[in-house]
C-alpha cells in the first residue's frame, strides 16, 4: 500500500513541515520504500519532483525539505510497489493534461480484475493506479469534450470512483490545479488549519512548527493524509465512501457513496 | 530567443557537464534568465526539472548539477521570454503523453500568425512553442490513431516542422524516449563523441573534463545544442531545413527541406 498527502489552501503555503513526516514513512518509520513523488501547482504550471528511491534516501526529497515551494494545491505520494515494479514511469503522481489543465492523480489501493478499454489517455507504466487514472480522464473526455465547470463534473468524477471502489481498495487525490477532488475508499483523514493557528508536532519525527508564526490570520490550509501527521491535533477521518471537492482550503462539496 | 540541449546515448551517460555550460547562459554568460528545464528519460519514465527562475540562480538547477542523472535521452531548454510572461506554465520541455509514452519538447524560435486549431491536445500556458507542440501532437495523432514506427512518423514530423518555419524560426527537439527528433530553422550544432575520448574544455566555465577517464570503449554519446558547448572541440553545424534522427547516440536519418 500506499500513503497519500494533499493539500489546498487560500494562500501559495509551503507543505515542508507536513513533507517532512511523509517522508519519514518512506523507508523510515514506514515501510513505503518504492518510490515517492509530490506535484506542486504554480498557476497553471505544476512542478513535479519524483524519485524511484525510497524517500528518506532521495537527494530529491532532501532538495524539496530544503526549499519551501509555495503552492496553493499540493498532491504528493509515497509508494510500496504491489502491481507494477520500481521504475519512475510506476511512480505517482501521475500527470496528464485535459481541456488545456495539467490534472495531477495519486492513488492508494489495489485493483483487482480491472483492465479498462485503451482510448485515449493511455498508461505509459504498468500500475493500476495510472490504468484508473487513465480510465477517469477518458470517462471525462468522453463525457464532456469541451471544460464544463466542476459541479457539472463531479458526478462523473464520484461514478468513476464508485466503479474503481467496486475493484478493490480506492483512495485517490485528483487535483487540476483549480479543485482538489478526494476520495475515500479506506482510509483518508484530514485537517483544516485556520485562525487561531497554534503548534502541531510530527508524528513520524522530532519536529514541531508554530503555525501561528508562519501565518496570517486569513490563511487557510486543509491538509489531507492517509494517517493523520501529527500527534497533538484532532484529524477528521473520512469515511469509507466519501468525497470532498475542496478549493483554496475550503470544502466546496462532499458526499458519500 | 532560447538555448537548446539535447542528448542520444547508447548507454546511461550524466548531462551534467554540459548542463553546467548551459546553465552559464542563463543569466551568466548569456541573456536567457527566463526559465530553464531539462527532461531526462530512465526507461519509459521521464524525470522533468523545471524553474521559472534564471538557471544560474536556481537552486533546482544545483541539485541537477550536483546529482549527477544518467539517462539515454535528454532534453533542456534556457529561455529567454518572447511570447507569454514569465511562468512555469510557460517553461520547456514540455510533455503529453501519446500511445502510452511520454513525448518530451523544446522550442528554440518565434512563430508569427500562429494560431493552430483546438483539438485534442491543448496549451497549457500562452506560448508558440507549446502551441505547436500540442498541434504537431494533433498531426500525429489524427494521422496515426494508433502507435506507427517511426519510418511512418519521420513523414509527418518533418511536413510539419516545414511548416512551422514557414511562420517564423524553429528550431526544435523532440522525443518519445526512444528516438531524439531535432529540426534545425536557424541554428543548431551537434557533437557525436566516441572512442578514443579525450578531455573538453566548456566555453562558458572554468570547467574540463576528461571523457577517457569517465566512459568505457563503446559508448557513443551525441549532444546538440543551439551553440557549440565546449571550446577544444568539432562541432557539426547543422543547416536551415536538417532534420536528424537519433536513437543510442547514432543517426538513423537525416534530410533537408
Amino acid at each position: 500500500m500506499c500513503e497519500l498527502l494533499g493539500m489546498s489552501a487560500n494562500v501559495p503555503t509551503d507543505i515542508v513541515f507536513s513533507f517532512t513526516g511523509l517522508m519519514q514513512r518512506g523507508g523510515g518509520t514506514g515501510p513505503h520504500r518504492d518510490g515517492w513523488g509530490i506535484g506542486f501547482y504554480e498557476g497553471r504550471g505544476l512542478r513535479l519532483f519524483q524519485d524511484p528511491e525510497a524517500s528518506v534516501n532521495s537527494e530529491v526529497a532532501k532538495l524539496v525539505q530544503r526549499y519551501p515551494i509555495k503552492s496553493e494545491t499540493v498532491i504528493g505520494h509515497i509508494r510500496q510497489a504491489n502491481v507494477g515494479q520500481v521504475a519512475l514511469a510506476n511512480t505517482h503522481p501521475f500527470v496528464r493534461e485535459l481541456w488545456g489543465r495539467n490534472w495531477c492523480f495519486a492513488h492508494n489501493g489495489q485493483l483487482a480484475d480491472f483492465t479498462p478499454p485503451s482510448r485515449f489517455y493511455r498508461p505509459v507504466g504498468d500500475t493500476d493506479s495510472e490504468a484508473a487514472f487513465c480510465d477517469l480522464l477518458n470517462r471525462v473526455r468522453s463525457a464532456f469534450p469541451e471544460p464544463v465547470p466542476v459541479d457539472v463534473l463531479l458526478p462523473v468524477l464520484v461514478a468513476a470512483c464508485g466503479h474503481y471502489r467496486g475493484k478493490g481498495v480506492f483512495n485517490c487525490l485528483l487535483s487540476n490545479g483549480d479543485w482538489l477532488f478526494t476520495f475515500c475508499s479506506t482510509k483518508l483523514a484530514q485537517i483544516t488549519r485556520r485562525a487561531p493557528f497554534g503548534p502541531a508536532q510530527l508524528k513520524d519525527a522530532e519536529v514541531t512548527v508554530d503555525f501561528h508564526a508562519e501565518t496570517t490570520p486569513d490563511d487557510v490550509v486543509t491538509v489531507i493524509a492517509t494517517e493523520p501527521l501529527t500527534a497533538n491535533e484532532t484529524w477528521h477521518r473520512h469515511e469509507p465512501g466519501d468525497w470532498t471537492l475542496w478549493r483554496r482550503g475550503e470544502c466546496l462539496a462532499s458526499g458519500r457513496i
